[in-house]
């Protein structure tokens, strides 16, 4: 068994967590963290998990964090890279569900996330832990960052088409929406359900933190700078990310609609949680609420030079905790999808 | 008094047009008309009516049309075509919330709309009743084609950019969301609540018929064709629609947010119903529900060569039953937003 | 014109009283206050308003409260109680939508709310604003009492069976549903979209506050004491109330179905802000959303001894900002619904 | 393994059905029958089974359902009662998820469900499938009618109360809410989002069809006639039920609420699929969704002689597909729970 803890375990991508582990046939669970509710029941927090779950969050002081296997943080950004030198030099791996990872360049992150990166010597070493690109490496990881939500679903969406270099890639654009669970379980005005419910906006049009990841994951694959418009929208449900991207045919290119389809099937055949779907499909966020999988459906539109492709995945589950877990289950060799085979409800 | 019907009332658009014109200050209500329901008090079927309108469904055949002066059509597309004619031979002013006289070009009518146009010779007349690029022409027509939601929204947001030959306008892309009423009212099953809700997909990405509107009319203000890439989307809620639009600038180009707020803000300084947000904006659909106005936001995303503009809507008032009394009230050269002062309901 | 204010306007009831008070023919908008906000343009916290309403929030301390004629406290629970004793004694009128002034007995109050009452010597002359049983006492009222938004609709249901000694008085059921905008603005967890969506609960089993204000209402109306259970719920939409009310009849009494409808019919007949709807009803809480009515249907069920009322309001408007401005044209002499006519969306 | 087959697959009872019996451990799934979608694969209509069900829909006439060992009927009321004889005489146990053996008494049927029934002389042998009541009975049955949805929630609510005759039984009170998915998967006007969502409205006060089946049911655990009061609502959300049970102490009873939730924990101690909660708890509709479990908690508000239960289950687990495979499980001598133990989603 592999002995697992949880750090920050209060929010939505803790309790999705604690769903997955409890029933993992190769996972006990040892303890999850909060400051705020220590010594509270797990299951007083999340009625979920009421008679399945018998464990009380411990003081992140006095958890025993460093005689895991694996720890996964699920707390805000800016936690997890004060705490896992020290966990790394215990040998304890880490999956950090936050982005303090993500990035390769210090300075691009803390132009983002707004402070100094507080071990940036770990970041070379940290594996991007998009399991359809970095298997190889997660396998080996001691730490993995594990990806935005957005991210995934955008980068396994475009990745086809710019490892076969077959699109503009300086004018990529990404359409994401979002259900209201991505934004977190902290009290905030804007999230009330009387503030989302009935309504449809856009935020950061200016510039979203999952830009810059998705980029340098695009960039990396093709060898050169991409450039990607991005602009997430929030949708009033709670569970679900759906992009729709836009590609544009290099210019010059011609395509048929059928060899787009079977250059995706290809590149995802043999992928356990990536899902090509038949020709003309729009696929339902619903369909794979839950579940750890990324549905996939290419268009190309009437008379049109630009490639459509819609790319939807559970924002906690293959957008969070459920990649960190096909990320654990490869770094500890077991069977990718342990833990993950749940099948959706519908309706 | 203009003397005002409606064919085929018993739809969303329908009862928004009874819900405006009931409180009118220059219509009187002469008749509404239902085949399935006639007879039968129209607030037996529309709740929200009750002790505000005294009029029951009319039998089409029965009813006294050509004694109007304005005949709306809320009726499913086809038919208003079939009865044009007649009306317009009698003196009677026509506004077509449906699609019969949208396209100009009766061949892509009918390859859109599967059916051979009824009376393609009223198609060069048909004034496209977009108050903002035809405000003109609607005080005089006899005839107005009311604009589709999605196409009111999208062609709003594009105009200023392309009648300023700024942006690449062979790579257009509009990325579209709308509530469910915009889908009728009529039963189906993927329209039930048990399938909408909690879920968003796209649909039609193919092609969808508000596409060769959109194209005619941003092709006619630039006088080349353009090309754009439409993929709407149903979103779990009852009115609005968002559109995202992302228009590439031209190769070379360059241009400052402010400036490019500018030429929205002077291009929609003297339009009622078009209201151009402070930068930084984020409109929200419900902003505007119930009321006949679109918002738009303009973003130039760091670093990006790419416009992205925001535009809301009620997809069943300025993009259809708001706009259809918008171009009556110019028909009729009273004011142009008599009927249409509601304030929206927040939250 | 009547000079009006609002204190503390940043809330739902707040902007709904703006919505209103804004196209109000006989009110003129004087302030509007907030501590946290002032300085800050109205519409740019409530983008409704925008284009409508010219005014920015005050700081409390400096509002000329003391010369308008009226003023609305749109605050929470305890806050009119510390203001109303120095602006009735300038001789402005008052409108309190908060709870302070709704209960006869001071030490019920202090159970239910917590703290002691600051101004109990008020009690007595405060009118408990529900017109269509205080009408008379409203028009003279110096301070009004606005009723709480379930009190509303569970009062007007029960009101013409107590009256009329027909039911068991001591075994009074109200099973309440109530939209999330009834429990406020205010950031809170348990009010996110992310847990109320997708969601239904009872809260407050063991005794609601609205409670003590109906028990005393219907009281008053019979003469002796009627025993209630009322068990409120949180259902996942913004607006509406809908009050499910259980009232056995009397041992050995009988009744007609037809004969309780006319009942309710007769009580109702003059009010123009309760609509009793024809037998065999089942009212839509959407069908009064942003309207100042209570809708009602009576039904006796099957070989039942126990008659069932369905009443709905919206909550922010006759359970509100509605019915505080029904009791502020009382007391100004103005048409009782001026201000008041707007016809439901639907859908 | 169980050969398993089920009968009109193409509602949401159905496709639960599949979602459960595709990962039983002792379930083998041979056919599901559907006249219109015959040959059609099942992971076409639901995608949320592609990859998991690799099994198409069946033509009703030719399935080989008397080789099963089990049929579920989960078609419209009235089917199963015309093919039910001869299942059992090929040997085949059938589970009825609709209405047909529900009810001892075939004019009672007949007045309920407007048709005459076809074998009413399989209702006496016919067990009602309510495991906490009936468990020995249902695991020697050939044929068990699934309770209603409504009926779970409002019988497991009240049973422990009208066992003890505690409760005034002459004046039960069941308050129902239910998401849309009870309502089933046709197309139908009242149940688009169109008209369901941001709305609450009662239904069927005049008289439920749960109510004779919930009434025979109490009736038999008192041993005489119990009248009940039952109005079912339709919440704007997807799954879950929650009933409110309203039980008056008889006259001169007294009782402490610890000793009334000491009876409901001792009734339901052994019970796998009920879970009664802590003091002073309110549950989550939520926290059940998926899942096949009611929770229960119980109440006596402040000065009141009515105990007041909350109940809640998912309207298509418990109330249907998860508890028809309940009952399977202990037809069959496996453990009760068997493929019933996922964990719900939260949020």
């Amino acid at each position: 068994m592999i002995r697992a803890a949880i750090v920050g375990g209060t929010g939505y991508t803790g309790v999705e967590l604690l769903r997955i582990l409890t029933r993992h046939p190769h996972v006990e669970l040892a303890a999850i963290t909060s400051r705020s509710e220590r010594g509270r029941p797990v299951a007083a927090l999340f009625p979920n998990l009421r008679h399945h779950l018998d464990l009380a969050f411990s003081d992140p002081e006095q958890a025993p964090l460093d005689q895991c296997d694996v720890v996964f943080f699920a707390t805000p950004n800016g936690t997890a890279m004060t705490q896992v030198p020290a966990l790394l030099a215990a040998g304890v791996r880490v999956v950090d569900l936050a982005a303090d990872f993500r990035l390769k360049d210090p300075e691009i992150w803390s132009e983002w996330y707004k402070i100094p990166h507080a071990c940036p010597e770990l970041l070379a070493e940290a594996v991007y832990g998009l399991p359809e690109l970095h298997r190889d490496a997660i396998r080996q990881a001691r730490l993995v960052a594990n990806p935005g939500c957005y991210a995934t679903a955008v980068t396994l969406g475009f990745l086809p088409l710019v490892e076969a270099n077959l699109v503009d890639d300086q004018h990529l654009v990404a359409d994401g929406k979002s259900g209201v669970s991505g934004a977190g379980r902290n009290p905030a005005q804007h999230l009330l359900l009387g503030e989302t419910s009935e309504n449809f906006a856009a935020y950061a049009a200016a510039g979203h933190r999952h830009l810059p990841e998705i980029c340098q994951t695009l960039t990396k694959a093709t060898g050169r700078p991409i450039k990607l418009t991005f602009v997430p929208h929030l949708v009033p449900m709670v569970r679900g990310i759906h992009a729709t991207l836009y590609a544009p045919l290099q210019a010059g290119a011609q395509t048929a609609l059928g060899d787009l389809h079977s250059l995706f099937v290809e590149r995802y055949r043999r992928e356990p949680c990536v899902d090509v779907l038949p020709l003309n499909s729009h696929p339902d966020t619903r369909s794979v609420r839950g579940v750890n999988l990324c549905r996939l459906a290419v268009h190309l539109p009437m008379g049109s030079d630009t490639i459509v492709l819609l790319s939807v995945i559970d924002n906690l589950v293959k957008g969070a905790a459920g990649q960190a877990i096909q990320n654990m289950n490869l770094m500890f060799g077991i069977e990718e999808t342990a833990g993950l085979e749940d099948i959706a409800l519908l309706p």
